[in-house]
């Protein structure tokens, strides 16, 4: 994708891993020229995904050092390469979760860049021919990005709240989309955590009727207040059979394993479980699939084009996350309460505010 | 679905089983006096289904007594009802998995009878009200049936050939149009026995070109001679890999734990798994899934008007199913070679030949 290796234009703080060990410090990373189709997007708000924690822990396997995670990414635009036609300078700019792909293969021209058959590059953790070989995410100050990947953010709307979005929101609007979610149909959620209290947002605002279903009752009030018409704990055997038959598709953001024979009862004819969380093992019994034609599919965030049309139709119904905004001094605590569910309901880094050459290494 | 006893009209022969052991005899059971939309057909031919030896051998839990088996159907209309407009006497008709439904569910309402909320009536062992109490079927000289669930024979085809397509040949063709396989897709088949063989003659008629998967290589030839353009053997890893995002849809016929995360392998970006056995628990790696947007979907059987296209289309491109024509002596040894994929590729029992007064009990 990048044929010859990108010149370095400034040095930026971050906070990231390095080899020594895989706690978060002060970095300092470099960030590339300003191309002729970049933007250079100042960050205001770095949103913490799980994603973040998992490779900065080295849980998927080995991770590329130093490693700068951050896929929720908003700011303002600082400077603009010659041909960018997109934005200029002062435009409020986002970066989701990835920054190139090959542009070529089917996929990628047809809204599907996540599932580029090259690979799409990730904002962070993927391989690109620059200095430190691979991207670096947005805990950092600034990040430079080809405007293809650059999404326009509504002014109307709250800037840290936004961040969210550009994952959470994408992840969850992408399959709704795909699979047809429209008014009056009803839509389960499964997990009212980051992804889970966006996908209650936006079907609501789709018109659809929501069941929320939880393996606790704590989260009633919440999946109420955020417009669900019913709430389910999933050990409720009685509240589970009261729902038989009743839901069009379910939006299944649970990492941790669990049963998709409970959850495939409470879908009609044809309906679709998507599966968004890269866990464990799935299992499920053919029979209850074959007797209702049910589907079981997976969905990885979302294609250039429909994550700018989430953000606009975000602008027009005033959706934006739920979060608690913290100090980069703080990304650690909030990765451990993230992991104990403890967040309503998504973290997002004061990156403007509190990183700077005096932010303390946060251990 | 019918409220009052049905009358008895006759007695007629038919091989089943009984309350006293599991094994086939030659038993007299009543068929229901013909009513006014109701076509008497006399069997000719009836195809041997999975299903039929797993309801006699009480391995799907307990079977209803006595249980004569049989939905793949077909023979010549001897008798109609005053309100039969479809059919008339020496007709060549068939009749395949249901014989009644709810009619006013929305499934029903939209040619989907085989997910009809209140319970299609199955062929064979479902509850109905007239002198047994449960429906029996096909391995038996005739049968009354409401014609919107009889289907019209084109007269140009094998009568031996077409009883399979009432179940084999509508359980693929049903998912291979409900997810749209059309002229070009890349269509796999795992498992060239009774299904699989169908769901090659009819993918490759439907302009699809075609990749056999199959546990062993001896099936080889078989596939190309089908029309196949490609053979894996499952276990061949290197084959597996230049088959790598090949395949729009794969048809799984397989009832026996199996890989699907190797199959998922073979499919292209929003590919499709049809499961059609109902076999044990299903496992998946959702990250295949995840990175693909890949499908796992159930299927069962086909619609009432589906299956009359499926026959339409079979008659316009000389379709039947390949069989092997046995007495009804002999169903129990057919079954046990089912059962050891020892068939090409389907028994069908030779009911207007074979089964009379003097049959022998097949033991």
């Amino acid at each position: 994708m990048f044929t010859k290796q990108l010149p370095t234009g400034e040095k930026v703080c971050a906070i990231g891993t390095t080899e020594t060990d895989q706690k978060l410090r002060l970095i300092e990373i470099p960030r590339r020229k300003v191309g002729t189709k970049d933007v250079r997007i100042q960050i205001q708000y770095a949103g913490i995904c799980h994603s973040d924690l998992h490779s900065s822990r080295q849980e998927w396997g080995k991770t590329q050092m130093p490693n700068v995670p951050g896929h929720e990414i908003v700011g303002f635009v600082t400077a603009v390469g010659s041909q960018v036609s997109k934005f200029k300078v002062g435009d409020i700019a986002g970066v989701g979760n990835f920054v190139n792909s090959c542009g070529s293969c089917n996929e990628c021209s047809h809204d599907m860049v996540q599932y580029c058959v090259e690979g799409v590059v990730f904002t962070y953790g993927s391989p690109v021919n620059d200095e430190v070989g691979h991207t670096l995410g947005g805990y950092s100050e600034a990040i430079v990005v080809n405007e293809d990947y650059v999404f326009s953010i509504p002014k109307n709307l709250s800037l840290a709240g936004v961040a969210p979005l550009l994952c959470a929101g994408i992840t969850v609007w992408s399959p709704m989309k795909h699979f047809g979610v429209k008014t009056g149909d009803h839509v389960g959620v499964l997990g009212l955590g980051g992804l889970g209290h966006m996908a209650v947002k936006l079907a609501v605002a789709l018109g659809a009727k929501v069941t929320v279903l939880s393996h606790s009752s704590k989260k009633s009030d919440d999946a109420y207040r955020l417009g669900a018409s019913n709430f389910i704990v999933t050990s409720d055997t009685k509240a589970l059979s009261a729902a038989d038959r009743t839901l069009d598709l379910v939006i299944d953001t649970v990492w941790a394993p669990h049963d998709l024979n409970g959850i495939s009862k409470l879908l009609q004819t044809d309906g679709t479980i998507v599966i968004l969380g890269m866990g464990k093992t799935l299992e499920i019994s053919p029979t209850t699939m074959v007797f209702k034609r049910i589907k079981v599919a997976g969905s990885l965030v979302g294609g250039l084009k429909e994550t700018q049309e989430m953000l606009d139709f975000c602008g027009k119904h005033n959706i934006t996350s739920d979060i608690e905004l913290v100090s980069v001094n703080q990304t650690e605590k909030a990765w451990d309460r993230m992991l104990k569910s403890d967040v309503k309901f998504r973290f997002v880094l004061d990156i403007a505010g509190t990183l700077n050459k005096e932010a303390i290494v946060a251990v």
